[in-house]
């Protein structure tokens, strides 16, 4: 599987009082991710969703292992780890230089736009990150 | 006018590493008042989409003299300043106790769901703040 | 073990264009389903903070069955589910009405505030979901 | 004055159920855009508050001409629109391709870390936006 890989700038508005990025925060960040993986493969979430599909995320696993901090480049790897017909699990880890943040996996669930309901995920989109 | 009162606990997520509420978060808290309006006066913005219309913001201002502070209980005084044929300009005070926070001043412009066009501000909505 | 309960209306900035609350908004609703039951409690987690600890999270999985929508009364269950000498671990389910929209665990961590160190959980705080 | 220039990629996140970018959400981009001139400038936000001094906004004004929409590339224009002892004003215009979205100012006032008291705002800072 190919591994993609982004970078973040922590904003101030990531941080809360405790200094660290919210924890919650890194979802976005994870999303900013999958959406670079996306593109850097000539693709875009934005054509997913033009083309009449959507990917809700149905399960998102992490494990903190360290908090990032303002202004940190937090590079983010990303690599398809699992797929089955309707569903795709990516697999995200951030680092700050040689420090390991956290992991994490995320699920997606492809839908049709419309009518809400699970469809295969399109051979392009799968294609892209094998 | 009307004096509509609401109340926000500053949640966790909201505060940054100076330890305050970060400063675009207050946008978030004005929204919940002016929804909170439109309820205490037996309407709602669910009903406003329903109906086929929309208010997004075209102007907003706020003056900051004090900032929130984790678990904070804010009171956000709300009240409409002034009406036109298609905007509305809310008028907004965030207190902690006797201490004024801010002072905001926020204009909506009333425009039709489906052409994203300028309509009047139907007159029931417009009345439920006079 | 005790089961708290919490209510959080979905404010539109929670919203994003599939209509939903976007995924990663969950973690800032079970923050403040942790921090109203520690208050039902009697207690709350400014006061941790203010005895010198602090409960960082360092893992969180969530199973997403249906989404929240725009205006939804979410009620979100929190209990504690394990507890070991320095982690707590915490299961949230957010319902809207007889839906159930997912299911969360959320482990902490109790730190020392200015060593940053793993403490062991005190046990007032223990007992307070016990 | 200096005017720089700061790309920002539209996430997910940031879109509400209107399909617009949250009306509260700009404050956050210029946020960004400020530490990028400061940054291009051969200095940082992060070095202002290790080396004593903290920047808190105290008034923020901004006109909504047309919203960003997801995956949009905004280009935000800053500059130092005025200065006086102890405050900043920047000047920010969001564009994306040739239509400008919004106009804002923002007013930003030196404090010292740790009373929080006004202070003047260093040389170093100032001649960096002039």
């Amino acid at each position: 599987m190919k591994i993609f890989e982004s970078k973040i700038v922590v904003r101030y508005a990531d941080t809360d009082q405790m200094g660290y990025v919210y924890y919650g925060k890194y979802a976005e960040y994870f999303e900013v991710a999958r959406v670079d993986a996306l593109k850097s493969a000539g693709y875009s979430y934005k054509k997913v969703e033009e083309e009449g599909f959507m990917l809700p995320v149905t399960e998102y696993n992490i494990k903190y292992f360290k908090p990032a901090l303002y202004d940190d480049e937090v590079i983010v790897y990303t690599s398809l780890e699992m797929i089955s017909p309707v569903k795709m699990q990516f697999h995200h880890r951030c680092f700050v230089g040689e420090n390991q943040l956290n992991e994490a996996k995320v699920t997606l669930v492809c839908i049709d736009k419309q009518s809400r309901k699970p469809v295969p995920v399109p051979d392009k989109i799968k294609d892209l990150f094998i």
